[in-house]
């Protein structure tokens, strides 16, 4: 691994258990020098901004990178596993206009699974679950909004290009194709995060791989997860300049409030996709000609390292670049889903191949040996 | 706690995080002595055969044992929750009949979410999911084998009535109503299971109840946890005699297979729910007047004792008890969910109170410092 300044990791406050080890991984580490990232071994500084999604979906999923050819063939299976069975269009077209897009997506999950049962080739259904999710996400769209069945078995090479192909109806300009990789890439897998954790939990008992999936999606939803990209947004859209975003942060931060979108519970020294994340949005924001929104997030970053020695995760300038290309707010959480399916579904094989149920203990706090009171004599 | 014979607590090889702390809880103690089980500080043996299964819903979810006139109100309000919107009676009509009930009771529960948000009083929240679970899962069953669209606001007092008020078209006898809240009170909480851990995960990113319920239902699902009252049953249904089972039974322990329904990862001495249920699968057992399945489950009881000082847990006479009502295997586990979602609930606000993420680590044991090698290259 790098060599960093790594400090050891303290258990930090606002993490139950904080480094306490859960189990095995061929898939990842994190912060092993402070501030890298590896897949399978590979740091991702050395290919998230040249390699495309679907190379590291099979890295992932299938163990080694895959050869041109494979890669080809990879990419012509899952463009056939973009529909979606009558039964799961039916759902989708009664979920209302006001749900939460990861409601839909762990909905469309959960009913994919009635319908689909997990085939034998447990990767192959983690290729149909990630194949089929943007055109779950994209159909429920375009037909609560509109009442239009949206065909969602496009001709797009890639997944990202699907997805932006059908939220905005016409294919997307290359920056734009190149950017979801980078992202997806970014996203597709970070270790024992609660998401994931979520799903070896639930694979743990020997449960199907919809049922960990939907799981996960649902953990993923919380602000202190994968939805805090949205939150990203959300602070980053409140200024009109720099100079008011920096005024307003020092005193929140004055005030202690926590500012989403900085820290991480296992990066001590900076999150090592951040920099790429961050060169993706200036990109698209340059390119767009307006970069007032890049602008405020890089003060903010400016103001929270020098006043609290925090950094930005992953998801601060992610939300910038996702603005950049329309992307609705509520569908940021939405594309981690469709990256970390990779990585969820990865986990899940290996902890069926660990064998072992996940059951922690409990400290019990309440009162002890109470007597019982029959009803009657309440 | 009570006296007993309690050994110290061994990690079990088959458990990942056995016996590691992963937060407080002020529901459940279990196993404090090797063999007991505490609901907020009272002793289950001291009311599992005569309490309202409404009765411990309430002491869970809401902290103290009900007075007469609470007890009352709860359940009028209960009953006034068992009504499905007509999204999830829509979705429900598109779930084919070859769906398990478990994956029906997860889209169940997470198409609520989208239609019905969680409320700032989550206690309510839950009390509508507890409600309508049986009613979900009874008009699912009704109308994808007959298209017989069934009416689910019953007038039955309790939710085992409801259930089985559905399932067979009539009122239920007293004495199954009886066996009902016995078993839904011996299900309804269980400190720290993977199912309960799995709310408490999803929870802890600050995500909605309905996503932590839909993946406890997903965790639920698999044999080694709540799926094993089902597998009991086919163990069980395999022999025609007492002295067949024992014959196979030894045999197959003598090939070291795992028999389902024994052992516990955390009991040492016995699990305390087993004598309680086995009291009822006896008494419906008798009224029936056919002792068979009983008898045979009772003689693989004292086979795995004497040969490998194994006890039955909770799974092992439930099946036997909800034969006995004539309830299909499939249900066995849906009737879990319908006890548990107390305690999940329950634990849900006791991981936000909390106001921490879990996130445990991980021990990577990949390759290190790969190479990078572009796609052109391989």
């Amino acid at each position: 691994m790098k060599e960093g300044n790594a400090k050891p990791r303290k258990p930090k406050k606002s993490v139950a258990l904080c480094g306490v080890e859960a189990g095995n991984t061929y898939l990842c580490s994190v912060g092993q020098s402070g501030n890298d990232l590896h897949y399978r071994g590979y740091d991702i500084l050395d290919f998230a901004d040249t390699a495309e999604f679907e190379e590291i979906a099979w890295l992932l999923i299938y163990g080694e990178l895959p050869t041109q050819a494979q890669l080809i063939g990879y990419k012509e299976k899952l463009r056939g596993m973009r529909s979606l069975p009558g039964p799961v269009r039916k759902v989708l077209e009664v979920i209302p206009a006001s749900a939460h897009p990861m409601d839909v997506l762990r909905t469309g999950c959960s009913v994919l699974g009635c319908c689909e049962p997990e085939s034998p080739q447990t990767r192959g259904t983690i290729d149909r679950l990630m194949a089929c999710m943007p055109s779950m996400l994209m159909y429920w769209y375009h037909f609560s909004r509109d009442g239009k069945r949206i065909e969602v078995e496009t001709d797009a090479e890639s997944l990202g290009e699907h997805f932006l192909e059908m939220l905005h109806g016409e294919a997307p300009r290359k920056s734009w194709v190149r950017a979801m990789h980078t992202s997806l890439i970014l996203y597709a897998e970070h270790e024992f995060n609660a998401s994931t954790f979520t799903a070896r939990v639930i694979a743990g008992t020997d449960s199907d791989l919809y049922s960990a999936v939907t799981g996960a999606i649902g953990a993923l939803r919380g602000p202190k997860h994968g939805g805090a990209n949205e939150v990203a947004f959300e602070v980053q859209s409140r200024y009109k300049s720099p100079d008011e975003a920096e005024k307003n942060i020092l005193d929140r931060v004055s005030r202690r409030e926590i500012i989403i979108g900085f820290g991480h519970p296992v990066y001590t020294i900076a999150d090592p996709r951040n920099s790429v994340i961050k060169k993706a949005a200036r990109q698209l924001s340059e390119e767009s000609g307006d970069c007032l929104l890049f602008d405020i997030a890089e003060r903010i970053e400016t103001v929270m390292w020098q006043r609290k020695k925090m950094f930005p995760n992953l998801d601060w300038f992610s939300s910038v670049a996702y603005h950049k290309m329309n992307i609705p707010t509520a569908m940021f959480t939405p594309l981690f889903v469709f990256a970390r399916v990779t990585g969820w579904g990865a986990h899940v094989m290996e902890q069926r191949e660990d064998g072992k149920i996940i059951r922690p203990g409990a400290v019990y706090k309440g009162p002890e040996n109470r007597p019982w009171l029959p009803l009657e004599k309440r």
